[in-house]
């Protein structure tokens, strides 16, 4: 047994495919978003500007949100030094999940230390605690909930995505006496589309069935208040577990879900991943309070996000670029090669100073590697347009087909 | 199917073995730990003292680690904005790693957003790359561990704790040409006992397995420069894997694994719970790089600690007091029942100020339920005498049995 032999040959397998993954190893300038410091190559910190980042609203940056992580780091300290049961529950933490239970009209929330965590914990003590349950999985779930199914021990029934039709189909052939659980996602992150919740509650409610969904990269982004597409739709009080995170659109860092009271006391009482871990640090449970506050209160970040997707999306249109038919705030560039997304990335950034990451397997499937682009209020039509030519370049440079 | 009735009767379960679990709602007084304030009740914030945070050198409110935080804070902002693939990838992140790699004298070591993921992440992923492998686990392994080598799919040999003739029984009995792996701690939390680590890494040299140690209750707090229990005894070479905590001794939150390049490449690139997540906020890594460098650099904190400990081991034993037998900085007193060492507690905390959490199932098995005491360097002999006698007070008042 040569296990050096094994650790290699699993790497050598990354680079023949093209998808050994490199980070890049970044600062971030606060008070001056998109702008960063990257640290790759010879010559000391280089200026760049971030296209890729998740906290799709600078609300990491948002002065709401320092001030009050400067007040809990300067009046309680860095860790929470426990479980949430043994030291770790700070008054931050219950305020927060009375914020959040709030935000999404429920009756209480719960906070785990990421939002794959969230669903991993979630969705498996659901599947233990409900003996027989089929759970109906949309195929392009995040890697998390699949984790999450996979460790229930639950049949794992896999729906078209989007495909109200198979998801109908799979559940009438179900044994009708069989616990169900639904579990999607509102916003699919790496194409940009959304879910219909609505026509999915009305299945779950002919065939008795609990819902589940991800609203990780709503939550702050869409609703009046925030509450993500569930509340723009106005279905947030048809759904059984809302999940969300903190650290995209509230720019901090957490994860929690939204449930009935029963709901959230049976996770909270019988889920290993949140029982036995450190709780979030309070300092981020303050900032991440201040965040969820501010943007209940106000739209202007949401829309400022909007438009600058929107005129991205133009932009990448008008220039021919293969821009794909993303209805959200995601805007990703189509490839399709693994290699050659990466190649574009490099040359971005090292001779544009344009950070934006190729997404290849496993976060996609493979032959549909993408650059995926997120931009943010501060992203001005300027670097808009400059980001077009560069683009525009390097696809000309590469030999590479322009959209139709 | 009545989803609400199971719920509730899940519950019900938890109120009926007396171990449904209430949070104690609590604020650390920055600089005057263990002093701290108890939100129950009805008469505001109460001034209590904190006996079981496992911020055991309470470096969660050190100077140099709050001013690190505070830097990093104004410098790039609160969250890290992506997965370390996209955007979330800080400078303070790369130092931090190699601090890490660094005090465990290994070539690399890798951050996760909890201890809890990087053993689940870990060991589910080794297990995945090694087909046929056997993993051999201390039967009082942390729930965490057990997570992951469930998730790994392999063949599972669970040994009796810390027996190092039951472990060369359960390796001889294998399979010669399976790979295999001995997965351990150093310091078990719940008693305060300390694996045989050197006479492990004979048997793993013998049998030609893996090693994988967990060193979350000793970083920081073991060795000359915190290296924990494996730098204490000079074996920390002969380890594989050894995985830590920055959420403890520590003070702030996350967990990481250290090991050779290869192995830490290998899990950086498969593990889902490492690539599909948030990485940590980099004003946490900001504080836990503070941390670690001054413990490398300071012993007068953990020295404090264990004097601490010592003392107050000293003085239960002379109360009469059932104090278990700890050759750590872990103090347990045995209960033996769920709804006495919850009362305790309850007393404790309403009548004496003092908070120290019951530990029950399923953080100790049943019939062993116990309080756990953390004193640090902040707690003196006044208040270790206090404690004593209110719990003589309380142990008279219940009835129960004194150590022989």
């Amino acid at each position: 047994m040569d296990y050096a032999q094994i650790f290699a040959s699993a790497i050598d397998r990354l680079h023949a495919e093209g998808r050994y993954r490199v980070f890049i190893d970044i600062l971030r300038n606060k008070g001056n978003y998109p702008n960063a410091r990257c640290f790759a190559g010879h010559n000391g910190p280089k200026p760049i500007t971030v296209w890729c980042s998740n906290d799709y609203l600078a609300m990491g940056q948002h002065e709401a949100v320092i001030a009050a992580m400067e007040e809990a780091l300067h009046d309680v300290g860095a860790g929470s030094g426990g479980t949430r049961n043994i030291g770790g529950n700070t008054h931050y933490h219950v305020d927060l999940e009375a914020e959040l239970a709030d935000l999404h009209g429920k009756e209480a929330a719960l906070l785990f230390t990421s939002g794959y965590i969230s669903n991993e914990a979630t969705l498996s003590t659901l599947g233990k605690i409900l003996p027989g349950c089929i759970i109906f999985s949309d195929e392009l779930n995040h890697a998390s909930m699949i984790a999450g199914i996979r460790t229930s021990g639950c049949e794992k029934q896999i729906f078209r995505h989007n495909d109200l039709a198979h998801l109908e189909e799979l559940l009438a052939a179900a044994d009708p006496e069989a616990p169900k659980l639904i579990a999607f996602e509102s916003v699919y992150s790496m194409d940009g589309d959304v879910a219909p919740i609505a026509a999915i509650c009305d299945l779950a409610d002919r065939y008795n069935a609990l819902t589940y969904l991800d609203e990780v990269h709503a939550v702050g982004m869409y609703g009046a208040r925030g509450g993500g597409i569930s509340e723009r739709d106005g279905v947030a009080h048809r759904l059984t577990i809302i999940e969300g995170t903190l650290g995209k659109a509230f720019g901090v860092m957490g994860g929690y879900i939204a449930a009935d009271r029963n709901i959230v006391d049976v996770i909270r009482s019988y889920a290993p991943g949140f029982i036995f871990t450190t709780s979030l640090s309070p300092v981020l449970v303050a900032g991440a309070l201040a965040s969820v506050r501010h943007l209940k209160a106000s739209s202007v970040e949401r829309e400022g996000q909007q438009a600058a997707a929107a005129k991205l999306k133009a932009i990448f249109r008008e220039a021919g670029l293969p821009v794909m038919a993303s209805t959200t705030h995601i805007v990703p560039l189509m490839v399709g090669d693994p290699v050659k997304a990466k190649k574009i990335s490099d040359i971005l950034l090292a001779e544009y100073g344009v950070y934006v990451q190729p997404i290849n397997f496993p976060t996609v499937p493979r032959g549909t590697e993408r650059l995926r682009f997120t931009p943010g209020p501060s992203h001005d039509e300027a670097m808009m347009h400059e980001l077009a030519s560069a683009l525009t370049e390097i696809w000309d440079r590469l030999e590479m087909r322009m959209a139709a």
